[in-house]
């Protein structure tokens, strides 16, 4: 079991700004990709998914780039991962056509574990998530970046 | 996030084999892997890491087959995913080398989030898994097949 690569991205993604992406400090596209050695395509493909869900902004132009668009003590980390993975299904159940899917309670099952997984994650906000540490080594990665 | 097809396949072996492995009826990896439309090389695999395990047994010869080695009231459905899964990890910090990984948050929040998943499975036993309509789909499967 592993997140998407687009979770995984969408997150960091999140993590950055919240931490960097205020009115005083530009962060575009281009410096997340370096940071986390994503290709740029992927990314933009992400960013703009967090965009049209309302999370982050972004701005063309010369002063153009990356924030965040809500306060990230009010978004919690399972509804982010519920909206970047876009479904509660472990296993694929309807598009391997499997013999037991119309009454299968493995599916009921994982759907209650699914379901237990996300109650847990909403109890951190993305405010949690960039917070002590993790936020101060992505202050680092920031100053490293726009010093270059 | 999906369930890797290593553990889908697994479950469905133990499903298939707790409600069909009796010594009275022979199930083959061939006919658990016509059932589920598996390659048979996949589920042979499988079928190994079970054995290793020590869930299943495997014998040779004409009337050779599989069956359960356990009470499936003994075998909680947590304990089976994390064998298969092999790792609680959902995201790849290490394979990645992501800057962050040696002081993030977000790691320590998906721990707590798979352990609440492998909590609430836990709740489920194997035999839970086969149990009312699931195992009737599962004994018309075999009977069907059997009859061929």
């Amino acid at each position: 079991m592993r997140l998407t690569r687009f979770s995984d991205i969408g997150l960091r993604v999140l993590i950055y700004l919240a931490r960097t992406g205020d009115r005083q400090s530009i962060v575009t596209a281009a410096e997340i990709a370096a940071q986390f050695s994503i290709p740029v395509n992927h990314l933009v493909k992400v960013v703009g998914h967090l965009a049209r869900a309302g999370w982050i902004l972004a701005t063309r132009g010369r002063n153009g780039g990356l924030r965040l668009a809500i306060d990230p003590m009010t978004l919690r980390t399972g509804t982010i991962l519920l909206e970047l993975e876009g479904t509660e299904e472990l296993a694929d159940c309807e598009g391997q056509q499997c013999q037991l899917r119309k009454h299968c309670a493995l599916r009921g099952a994982l759907q209650v574990g699914m379901r237990a997984f996300y109650d847990a994650m909403n109890a951190y906000t993305l405010a949690d998530l960039c917070a002590g540490e993790t936020g101060e080594q992505i202050v680092r990665m920031h100053r490293s970046f726009t010093r270059q």
